[in-house]
């Protein structure tokens, strides 16, 4: 049987480390494979840091910023696709839709993770919501036999924003990510250009492993992701 | 280890019928026990074509109420409860939140199903729906350790109401009932004073069978119900 | 054939008058009857003027109240029913639900009109809203034959609250107004403790019809009233 | 007098078979005109059975979705237009925007349907969803005298997605199709490509039959047609 | 000129803590009154740490927690009333009602703090958000005269819930607390039922800190509490 | 101290008249400045009145409306910024999100006024609204120190639009322009094409000034302006 298959689209080349850094390790950990797409490398509005550098380039920007977010795959066994679209706005064109719609064909994820599609604090994000939610649309066809190329339907879930609720994010599921959560903290601490966010998602991983020890009554539960899914599933039982 | 056991509970002795049967019978084949609540037996709302005997009496409309309900719980391998507590309207006292609690600690379900909040159509569900989450909500207790005996926290989901999109209803899983169908329709065929609706919840299943195919292109899905989630469930992954 | 009767409940006396005395009047005009129910008289709340009378009584303050509301009610063609609930606070008791689904199954309206069912300045007219839902449930049954007396279903309306966006009111349909307008002017000159408002409902009756005039391209709606339909209607044709 | 015009939008040429040919039909036997115009022809996505032929050609698939397509036009008294910018995806330019709103000048419908701006499964219906909306308010001016030709505005109502729920689609009219059942049958069985959904159309008129006569308690009412209004309605009383 | 006056009320004796002690601190540091009121001790749900002792009582577990809730109170200025209903479930009559209408009444605050409308997570918190809503709308009246004292409407808002996201919870409006953080670590030192949700909402602060700072892009912003304003405010300028 | 700066952008050059002229007057009258933007002149669709004149011509109406806007916004001590990129369709290309960004990071606004993101009654306050939102993202950054230059985050409000409840529209904050209400007047004046407009919004105002009162019992405010805050304030105390 082949394994199962994950896609995480992050508008910039860090997104799928703070937001889905658990849920990609403990995927990989069950056996299965995930790609981490990068639309752009947030070389503009998420590497002030390296900007500080007088004699910085963008080149230069962008080359570190891969290898960071390679660092950041490799240590929750993933691996990165990168579009280089720009940042600071991302903006999509027609052939970009088509390139993420062919890649997704081509990969036929089980599960697709991206950012929500509202966010009134990061302009690219909804960018990259509408991109994936319209490729993925465009690869699995309209539920009957088409004239071209399809995938099957994939599950669809967004990774939570910075601030969820003035985004409309409402968890629908929780991964207990206790177990990974050293190839978490390893995948964050790849991210050089951004490491004062560290300690934010670590504590925001606490707090969601706190509610999803609520949810369940589970006391084993120290660290949790949440998800929200924007389909429904299908299951055998409740 | 022990089974996992559901709770199903209708503010009339058929709600469940219609409903939830498929999922009932999926559960209890799986191995899980479940148990049907009926707060009432719809004596008055809904058992119209047993008045039209003249010589009718309540406790006569209640028996063979009961009766039926026995038969269609049968048929899909739950027990039947029953509060009698009157229809049309449905009226929930103090007590009876206090009973439900005392028999959700007991029983200590791990996953509930009911109606949902809102009924444009039905004055008594939502009593039922509003019972329910109060008397899960105090079986639980605040996620912390508490002076009375609690139970832990149950999956919460609503059925399908009649009119969905009246009653704000969103599906977020479908139930495959595809290979239990028979038993919902023994279920169902037990509900003599509501024949008529049988051909409603069969078409009603084939619908959701081709949204879940939609959802996950399995075309050996035939028949489905849905139901939606009110709190997050926690998974070890995605 | 008979008539088209409309039930139209307010928490207080005077609610009908600003709110529906427009709708009220033409339903009257024609040839449709037109019960107005007032759950209360709003003299604790709405009749601080009466109270400026040293010697004032609170029977003295009803009797005022009946007399303006049966002159409103009159200047639009409608007849006024009062239930003398009390006011600020209203409250409803379960044989105060019975006696208003008693009065929809002798009356059987066709239109049902009430307050929305939020307000956060009044506490009394989600209290009226939410008797008059139940107490519609009751009386139209489940839409299978009943082991009671039942009313066909009636249209459900709510009509324009104070402050209409924080109440979750939006208007689905208007009703053109304009020839009654000397008749609602009559209705709001009954009501003399609460004078200071007719000109902010005459206003309101204007920008209403602006807003009618706009989605209709008609020039000749001067005034209208808005309301909120809550069950859809269904017609022969668009 | 002239006849009442209606104008139906749909991505794809058979879009408005499903959702709106009853609705059509009793428009065109009440002595109204009727526009269907298709955007593509669901070339590409929902013409799965004629690509089984490895002779087969964009340009037939065309023809032959377009003959399908005026039959069942035909069959419900309606007009075909047709704009063919493709599908899977169906992209829209300024340009189309420009020509259905030159479309609208100079057929001035009195109401428009066309598909729901949300659907998480069809990646084309919203884009023609935002196409009809935006050539509408071009078409009707800002409710002032405009430096433009303009039509009046129309009535706007989205007819009923595959997934209702998932789409936000919430129902505030039904129409009662009942008498034109046959004719919409007849424009079902003209769409060759798409027949298996004949039944799946023909179960959901039965549903929304029941729920008319749920609002109504009219028990002649067999088959009907869900619509959502966008915009309030104008009447001379309720 | 008189002080500012604020009122908390908290369906058990620990809510105020937790949520709102750092506004109620810089309310009283900026010369302001606050009174905090318990409607119940918790002493059920909330203090299972207490009843570890098995020679405990009720009536000790509401001494020791009334002891410690009036030491909270202290460390951020405010006194502390109780109403002492009950909790797990809380439920409030209608004197509890008018109980609280005379307080409201008499103390007149400008500004009023409760528990969120919606919380599936805990029975009693809207329980008191109910009691506290009607409560402010008989105290205020409805905008005339009235026949009964009244104080002048308070601004009205809600604290953060455990879990914001599934409570329907919004912020509206971020209060920096970095200079009173000490006076909050206090309060919450002093509950020693709860002690273990000290750290939870410690790092909450720093969380509501990190979002203030990018709403206003002002560094000196360390810790925050989260607010959701139910009425609207009236300013000067903007 | 530098004064704070108000950027108030409309989709046509009255826009900011009807719905904010009040909110700039207050702004300016406590010394802040203000720049109005219009981003276009409104010369299609809202200056029907002009092109009567027979020898009329679009750059004429555009100069007029140029003029009327100049005067209006002199009279609440505003200064005018024009794109003039064309109405009925407004169509915003990447480079006018580019300009409108720059032209944000140059006057780095403290506070930022808009149209709703809704509006079925006008194609082109939407665009507006979504330039705006945009281009203040791309000014703000993402909240950590960028690779361009940066603004401080603005607060952002809408303002109120034609049929509020129609656009989602929910007032959170009223601001009291009692006493600038004669520069509103004078700026009404100023917009000859669009006169008929003034009593309406002159009555509008009456209308918030009640709302107003009765959110605070202030019964020195006579007019008002509604707005809707997107992002939540940080405040000192509550």
């Amino acid at each position: 049987m082949s394994a199962r298959r994950m896609l995480v689209v992050g508008a910039h080349s860090a997104d799928f480390v703070w937001r889905a850094a658990g849920a990609i390790a403990k995927h990989t950990a069950a056996g299965g494979e995930a790609v981490v797409l990068a639309l752009s490398y947030g070389e503009r509005g998420e590497s002030g840091e390296l900007w500080k550098d007088p004699n910085q380039t963008v080149e230069n920007v962008k080359r570190l910023r891969h290898a960071e977010a390679e660092r950041a795959a490799a240590a929750v066994g993933a691996r990165l696709e990168t579009f280089d679209r720009g940042d600071y706005p991302l903006r999509i064109r027609d052939e970009d839709i088509d390139r993420l719609a062919a890649l997704m064909r081509e990969y036929a994820p089980h599960v697709v993770l991206t950012h929500p599609d509202r966010d009134p604090f990061n302009p690219d994000h909804p960018v990259a919501h509408s991109a994936v939610a319209t490729a993925r649309q465009l690869t699995a066809g309209a539920g009957v036999s088409s004239g071209f190329r399809t995938a099957p339907p994939s599950e669809f879930l967004v990774f939570e924003p910075h601030q969820p609720e003035l985004c409309g994010f409402v968890p629908t599921v929780f991964v207990d990510i206790t177990d990974v959560m050293p190839a978490k903290q390893e995948a964050m601490a790849s991210m050089g250009a951004q490491g004062y966010l560290r300690e934010y998602y670590t504590q925001r991983a606490d707090q969601r492993g706190n509610h999803a020890r609520r949810v369940t009554g589970d006391a084993t539960i120290r660290q949790a992701e949440a998800f929200q899914r924007l389909i429904p599933t299908v299951v055998g039982a409740l």
